[in-house]
């Protein structure tokens, strides 16, 4: 057996870790955990901690953890045939039953499914796809992509320059040329506070129609964005949002991409965000909740007026020079398989919706009121507690005094997980989508209690 | 059980497939396979075929099919911790484990391994910590990135640009900007055929330094190749390349990325690529051999003057905002402890070594001195045929006759797998490190007779 002590330093000294302070980290400085085990919503270390996962990893576990249906799958597929590529036509039965059942899932109107490795690829496939697609119209101009502030969409290149977050922009020289960025749809921060969530949203389409007309609609390809802004800060839509971004889009030929790699396969107590909001895209970027992160797997669900021109494309052009050697991965499409199957037999979807309902009510009526409390927000089983300085005159706290992360760190030591966005003082929940309404309470409970040990 | 005809069905009718072409496969015209297992170096599909496969998937399956020391220890992660995340200093004892088993292998100088999922986000990850690097040295201005036509890494937008083959840049708009290429280290394709191999070498080097100069050395980040070129047709470098290449990024300050996804672990029959040709690189990229397939994962391994400097910058800037959810999955990291392992064990990094020696040395003997080969050439356990209209005069065959293609058809007709290079008519073969010299004589074998029915 390893010593503690060992493992501890092989991971200062040879594991460059994502999303760390890399020189604390090696020093000792900054904290290490090392995960040893999960069950339903709880997850264990090796120095014993049991701690509920507020988060569910990176909003992803979403039947939990433990599951051995999956982990079944997965061993089955890797005595079988762990690996074959995708290329040319070729497949497993596993990737192929998963694109059936992703296409039996996905909102009218999809045509096919591509699988890629993680969200970031998949919408590296999409701008792939979406060029190409403007190439084959002979369109040459139309490229440029629209997202918004706060969206997120990756950590690549491209897929970095999507995201409308100064954390990873800064110092990469990002966002790269073809990304352009309109107002996020976050009505706490509305520029006026008087307006109503329908002028707020009225103002969100007068921005956007404004910048399109800017840059000229000729040379906008694309608007990506997600249902519910995750990472920016867990924000619904203000009221008519995305009926009314439909229709400036519509009204351009500008095709629209719904981010779901948070919410799609159940996040917000329905399949998809799309059919939530009635969104109608023409590019649907899946990826944590198609396998609950058993395995690796990312999905671009393409619609079928883009499929059509991309197939013409390949009639004129030969073969699509894009994959991943990893397309497609036989493990990921049998954890797939068995996540799916499982949300279904669980009515994983339908808990999102009625715990998560339960959940938002409940932090609501502990929190609501708070007067460092700017607003909880929240749906299916996603919420957020925005922290403000002062609740009336919408003033936010100084990002240098932490709020945020201090709160987090006083839930943890009661054995709560949850996130500290990046952007805000905003304490993030996104919990397995199998959360019982007694793990619902101990959130709001630790909530609670580490709001008022940090901020009275 | 699923009838075959369903299956077929939901596969034209659901899956849009990696590089293929769409509207082909859709339509039933292009062909479908089925893979269902593997043993060794050979697969098997559900039709019953059993084939050899001469490229062990798209060269990364190196250990070969059916291992059940790696099935076992996936089987094993799946059920203890599927899956937690490694953002902020979180690790399982599988990520800390393989990092230090890849860190104990790496060429001397390196510092720590970042874990993605596959070639194209390592070399993502590797761009954006070379803009980094230069950010935080106060360089701003030098961050062009140099590559090779013929160089393959990757197929994303940035890695696609990389990329210097054209099927992975038409209809895409790629490159971007900041990636521009340099000649191809491809001594068949010589401009002059009286040059040595020396002199092309010195050839090459005069290319670097005109486009340095012209571009400016202080604009120049880095330069990316593969010890031996790839996809573009497994083409080893011309004898003093890499220490001439070497020398001349020195004298600039440029760093140097060693695209080891094909070489990386063993293939040339030794662990990198980097320790076979005496290249000093400040990242390595590695993927395939790091978990021969089984499960998606790569690694950036990053070298000391490098890391200083990052950690640097989060000492100055906080927390590095890069990081995929899945980076440093624990199956992933089970996979390749088991592999690596599995690769010591077994002796494959010699037998690579040796058995492709062996490979090679019999196919030039058989295959040679045919009027329509112009070159077999190879390293390791990689080897290539290249076919042309007239050997003299260095003429290649219009790339509308397919010859490659065919020739690959031919020998899978026989049973064993090839791939036919994208550009130009090339038999590639990339076989499992575990080929034995009975498996090199049937695949150098079914090689002849497949070229002498498509070119006499």
């Amino acid at each position: 057996m390893l010593s503690n002590d060992e493992l501890a330093r092989w991971d200062r000294d040879s594991f460059m870790h994502p999303s760390t302070h890399l020189a604390q980290f090696a020093r000792g400085e900054a904290p290490q955990r090392i995960i040893t085990g999960g069950e339903g919503c709880h997850i264990t270390d090796r120095d014993g901690n049991r701690l509920l996962d507020g988060f569910a990893g990176l909003y992803c576990v979403n039947v939990g953890y433990g599951r051995t249906q999956i982990a079944e799958a997965i061993a089955k597929q890797a005595h079988e045939l762990a690996y074959y590529h995708a290329y040319a036509g070729h497949g497993s039965e596993a990737s192929i039953t998963l694109a059936k059942m992703v296409m039996d899932r996905a909102p009218e109107g999809m045509a096919r499914a591509y699988f890629g490795l993680g969200g970031s690829d998949a919408n590296e496939t999409n701008i792939k796809l979406i060029w190409y697609y403007n190439n084959i119209l002979g369109r040459p101009e139309k490229k440029k992509i629209i997202s918004r502030w706060r969206g997120y969409h990756g950590s690549g290149l491209m897929t970095g320059s999507l995201t409308g977050l100064d954390l990873f922009h800064k110092k990469f020289d990002l966002p790269l040329a073809q990304v352009i960025h309109t107002e996020a749809p976050y009505y706490l921060r509305r520029p006026d506070a008087s307006m109503s969530e329908g002028e707020f949203t009225g103002y969100c389409v007068r921005q956007l129609e404004a910048l399109i007309e800017a840059e000229g609609p000729d040379t906008i390809a694309a608007f990506i964005g997600e249902p519910v802004l995750g990472t920016g800060g867990i924000v619904p839509p203000p009221a008519g949002y995305w009926q009314a971004i439909q229709g400036v889009l519509d009204a351009h030929d500008i095709l629209l991409v719904a981010d779901e790699v948070v919410t799609g396969f159940g996040r917000l107590g329905t399949m998809f965000g799309s059919d939530h909001y009635g969104m109608k895209p023409d590019l649907i970027t899946s990826a944590k909740g198609l396998t609950s992160a058993y395995a690796p797997l990312s999905a671009s669900i393409v619609g079928q007026r883009m499929w059509d021109v991309l197939a013409r494309g390949t009639d004129e052009n030969g073969v699509m020079g894009h994959g991943w050697t990893y397309s497609a991965h036989p493990i990921g499409a049998a954890a797939g398989i068995a996540n799916l199957k499982l949300i279904d037999e669980l009515g994983l979807v339908e808990n999102a919706g009625t715990v998560g309902a339960y959940l938002n009510r409940r932090m609501a009526e502990e929190l609501g009121d708070h007067p460092h409390v700017g607003e909880v927000r929240g749906e299916g089983m996603l919420c957020a507690v925005e922290l403000v300085a002062d609740r009336e005159a919408r003033r936010f706290f100084d990002p240098s005094e932490g709020k945020g992360a201090k709160v987090v760190a006083a839930m943890l030591k009661r054995g709560v997980i949850a996130r500290a966005m990046p952007q805000g003082d905003i304490i993030g929940l996104a919990p397995p989508l199998c959360l019982s309404e007694a793990e619902a309470d101990q959130i709001v409970e630790t909530t609670r209690e580490a709001v008022r040990e940090v901020l009275g």
